[in-house]
């Protein structure tokens, strides 16, 4: 959608590691993981989202001539070669991508995306498709949090205006939906994913009227069918008495709190609708809500319909980050694979090209996942249970395979595929601060080959 | 630079009251200030930043053909008359903004823009104006305490991957630089804005060759005037032997440190590069930084030259979002101006055009701010001090006014900028966790004003 400058949209070091390959004569396909090393705190769990952005960007990215010209008058490529320039113009993603699909519950050390490509291509991606699948994958999981506390009611995202940046605030808005919401204040991700929007006035309309009753009136005209009237703009339970007066036993949409006790007030603003007829009319509530807070104002019986959630939904407040990480896992030379791991402190990796298998009881229930080598065979399910590969193919030499392969296509689908992976999750899990763990292992073979390598390692 | 669709990037609810003010012929000048409403927690000051891009959007901000086809089918705005939609397809910004400078230090309750324009076209920019300063001022914020960290060491923004999408990661390296790093890892931003650009190599890298010396000499080669050669993949310190065995001296422009004890580790290839009479070559460490981690390796000491921040900088991690807010301050009608508050509970807002004052000591140290009616005479500063004023009209009739008219043009302008102003502030207010709050307060008159108007509205 954005003719954004995708070759340059990376970072300086996938740049100067790709022309060093190339001056070196490296070429081969390399194998590359994109994982999560540990889940962040408050999150017993993940939700996929992101990957559609990423597979466009892998279709679309080129470098521009004046993208080249301002790497080779940069200063730290004065002494590479003008063959490595040469490349970039006719540079394109050629590799293959497996991935789970958006919306699939995921963990620490698991996969999200497997890539293989010539080694500069695969390089070159590393920061956009973190940058994206992070942000994306945090943004839905922390929806699927506002989502659970919700209960059934109606969540809206709104948080564009303090998200960072607008785009942020785009994509926020599709991973929310993904994440459970109904969807957005968000017009363009109405308008470019066709998300649902939805609207209602501020305390700016209100004020720019002479007095409240003439705002309603004026709004209401225009939206009859839509109206949110926002009505704490200056005493909230004064506006709505002053509502019912005037527009008794007829059908106001809905009236928005957005400020005060949110508990209280939309008790007493029900018992006044109600008392007027106005049975029909939702309340709709905002206001620096989130998971704990909605919670907490169910259980202590408010009457609110919906909610609205910002800041905190757009920006993952209480968990700003996902620490996604891209690991080499191998390199293929004439059909073999030579296996690659790091053995940093605390950031060790495993090698190899992975699958993630999926062990669910009779009822459907999730009871653990095993990351194995991608050719091991199907591992023996529990008694009655089964195990699935969470791993497909979403790209092969550069090209989008048909999502529909996969049977999931479509937003929506998105959003039901994300719905169904909360239901199979173990209960405990879905709680706020889960104290459960997901068991996540290493399969047998990929331990041994693991430890055989570091020996080689540590043995130089 | 992106052809983004900035008609409908925004929130549903700003195009509903557009279409309700137009519909009730409403298209008189409106005043909106925007402004934090309280500093967020760990923050003693801001520094702004965004205004360039705010500008930019306004400039360009139209509505497709496509869009408004968009909107006329959107089932909210069923009954809005075909007169609404005309009017959207001439659409542009003509009013007037005046802000503060990027890099500007500013507090709580202080408008960093004021708008004047139609009521229509200052409703419809809300969502993006707040989006974008939010943003870019919460990082330039974070910037300045990882930078005063780091005591004049060198500070380099790398947290793209970690940013909230590519855009974010673009506009953090912008804000970073504004707020005092060095330059960032995002190649864009170096494109696109002139920002220094540096980059190391990745684990993959040295992973990718049969043993790491190899890695070594093969990107050396390439890079001999500005590799950062990354040596922890296996052993940190065997891996320094090994290179200062090799490159004895010789010299390699850096190493890099980036898992263990960031301040034992630097100590130990320190000594093993000075016996090597490799003194030249720096030493750059990363890993999980943040102001607090930078001043406690300092002051333990560290041999480190140069610190790489990406994941806490490019997300404002402790702090993750700005309550940025965008409030209607008066309506123009016939010459005159009709004042606006709102009286929301912990949400009220001042009525009128505003101006800051800001009052300095004979020694340039700032000691207070007076925000009063943009009308109001030039106060009196204090003796031998002097006041100025922050705000400046940058924009006039939808033109952006010539930016060097306020003698800050480029990024390296607002940069330094940014310097002078940390070296005005009161010292105490850029300790870390500091308990001094800036004096900010509201002249007589504008304290007045808004008794007068609370009293109307609430005998009403």
């Amino acid at each position: 959608m954005n003719e954004r400058a995708y070759g340059l949209t990376t970072d300086l070091y996938e740049l100067t590691m790709a022309a060093a390959y190339f001056e070196n004569g490296f070429h081969q396909p390399a194998l590359f993981d994109l994982f999560i090393r540990r889940l962040p705190p408050h999150r017993s769990y993940l939700i996929t989202a992101g990957l559609e952005q990423a597979l466009d960007y892998l279709s679309e990215l080129r470098f521009t001539g004046d993208q080249i010209n301002y790497l080779r008058t940069h200063p730290t490529f004065r002494k590479v070669s003008s063959g490595f320039f040469d490349y970039l113009e006719s540079f394109s993603f050629t590799g293959d991508v497996w991935a789970m699909s958006e919306g699939t519950a995921a963990f620490g050390m698991e996969p999200l995306l497997r890539i293989r490509a010539p080694i500069i291509e695969a390089q070159i991606i590393e920061t956009f498709l973190l940058s994206t699948i992070n942000f994306q994958t945090m943004i839905a999981s922390k929806a699927t949090r506002v989502v659970t506390a919700a209960q059934g009611r109606s969540v809206i995202e709104f948080g564009t205006r303090r998200a960072h940046g607008t785009e942020a605030g785009l994509f926020a808005a599709r991973a929310a939906y993904i994440g459970g919401c109904i969807g957005t204040s968000n017009v363009e991700a109405g308008y470019l994913f066709g998300i649902p929007t939805f609207g209602t006035l501020a305390h700016s309309f209100v004020m720019s009227f002479d007095n409240e009753d003439e705002a309603f009136r004026a709004f209401i005209k225009v939206f009859p069918e839509s109206a949110t009237v926002l009505v704490d703009t200056y005493d909230t339970i004064a506006a709505v008495k002053r509502l019912t007066d005037e527009f008794r036993g007829s059908s106001i949409p809905a009236i928005r709190l957005d400020s005060g006790d949110l508990c209280e007030l939309s008790k007493q603003a029900r018992k006044i609708l109600d008392d007027a007829g106005m049975t029909s009319t939702h309340i709709f509530a905002s206001g620096d809500l989130n998971e704990f807070r909605i919670a907490e104002l169910i259980a202590q019986g408010a009457k609110i319909d919906s909610f609205g959630v910002g800041t905190e939904l757009a920006t993952s407040f209480d968990s700003p980050a996902l620490s996604g990480v891209y690991k080499l896992s191998g390199l293929e030379e004439s059909g073999q694979i030579k296996m690659r791991i790091k053995l940093s402190k605390d950031k060790a990796t495993y090698p190899g090209p992975k699958q993630v298998w999926r062990f669910a009881d009779s009822a459907g229930k999730y009871i653990r996942d095993i990351i194995s080598l991608a050719d091991e065979p199907e591992p023996k399910a529990e008694q009655n249970g089964s195990a699935r590969p969470l791993l497909k193919e979403v790209m092969k030499n550069g090209e989008i395979v048909d999502p529909s392969s996969n049977g999931i296509t479509g937003l929506n689908a998105l959003r039901d595929h994300t719905l169904h992976e909360l239901m199979c999750l173990p209960d405990d899990l879905l709680l706020f601060d889960s104290k459960i763990k997901y068991p996540v292992s290493f399969s047998e073979r990929l331990t041994q080959e693991r430890e055989k390598i570091e020996l080689q390692i540590t043995r130089v």
